[in-house]
């Protein structure tokens, strides 16, 4: 369904995007390079994901005159305190202890790179978890194993099923990728022939 | 993960409220009684879902002695008006151009029969649609023929990805039931076992 001007360049090893971007009816191939996820001590925390994103984007710049190339990064972020990817099981029980009965914030920062040109813009979405007991967050993290998810959760698995109860923005940000708002900016950039 | 006291029959037909219950961690079987889907004219309208519901677990009611029956009925709702399932392509159309660039509600109304007694509850998200364009509409309707669903959308599907920006409450509410509103529901009913 969904045309664009130049084909498009998914620079991101995330299953969970490649799937959203496929189910939102884009076509595209994949290619990553090799980044430090790491950003100033001293940025704002909202500004890291599109900081992530562009630093995901632009080692693929020399490819940008010929393709678009889409980037994005999740962070999960409670108290201005920035959750990344839990190092171990312990961890991820400690992130998941805290983001328990609580609201936290989600952004996902996409960059949009085309002809040496990079568009950038972040989505934030609230999301709510009711109390979690202890065997809860036991049984997710032995038969989930969220060690690869900012957070140590992902929405679309058991623990968002039963835990999250409501949430404020999109869900597909707290996904990986807020698809809509991919592919309103694509719009505006006319990169899509309609 | 999850024990009941008593088995768990769900009262649905809907493949998505039987998937998004086994992701969630339930064991059950799926059992079901024709009802009638209408309900009195002057009933305001956020009765509308739990009272079909418990139409719907009321035909079990004999099993529900030794089982728990769970039900639930979604409608989608704008501006007072309940949008049910399109008779044909027009209807959805129609539909669609009118949820195009608004906000809706959704309300997932459900029934938790036991021993001949009846919980209901219903949960309520908001949803709100870009503007559509004609041929996105037209896209959609050729290619996933929505006439099972309230309002002519699936959020899960195509239309949903790329022409919704954000929502406010329950995810899954839309897509058909709320999962961890039910869980907390079977808990505070002693249903579940710790």
């Amino acid at each position: 369904m969904i045309n664009l001007r130049y084909p498009l360049i998914l620079a991101s090893n995330s299953p969970r995007r490649q799937q959203l971007l496929r189910e939102g009816g884009f076509e595209f191939t994949i290619q990553t390079s090799p980044v430090e996820e790491d950003f100033p001590e001293d940025m704002n925390v909202i500004d890291v994901p599109t900081f992530l994103a562009r630093k995901k984007a632009e080692g693929l710049i020399k490819l940008s005159m010929k393709n678009i190339i889409l980037s994005a990064d999740t962070i999960v972020v409670q108290d201005e305190l920035i959750l990344g990817k839990p190092g171990s099981p312990e961890e991820a029980r400690e992130m998941l202890t805290l983001l328990s009965g609580t609201l936290h914030r989600v952004y996902t920062g996409v960059c949009i790179l085309y002809q040496n040109k990079c568009t950038t813009f972040h989505e934030e979405t609230e999301v709510y978890f009711k109390e979690l007991r202890s065997a809860e967050i036991d049984y997710y993290i032995k038969h989930y194993a969220p060690m690869d998810k900012a957070g140590a959760y992902g929405i679309q698995e058991w623990i968002g099923l039963i835990g999250i109860t409501k949430i404020r923005g999109s869900y597909l940000n707290v996904v990986g990728l807020p698809v809509a708002q991919v592919y309103n900016k694509l719009d505006e950039l006319n990169l899509l022939i309609n």
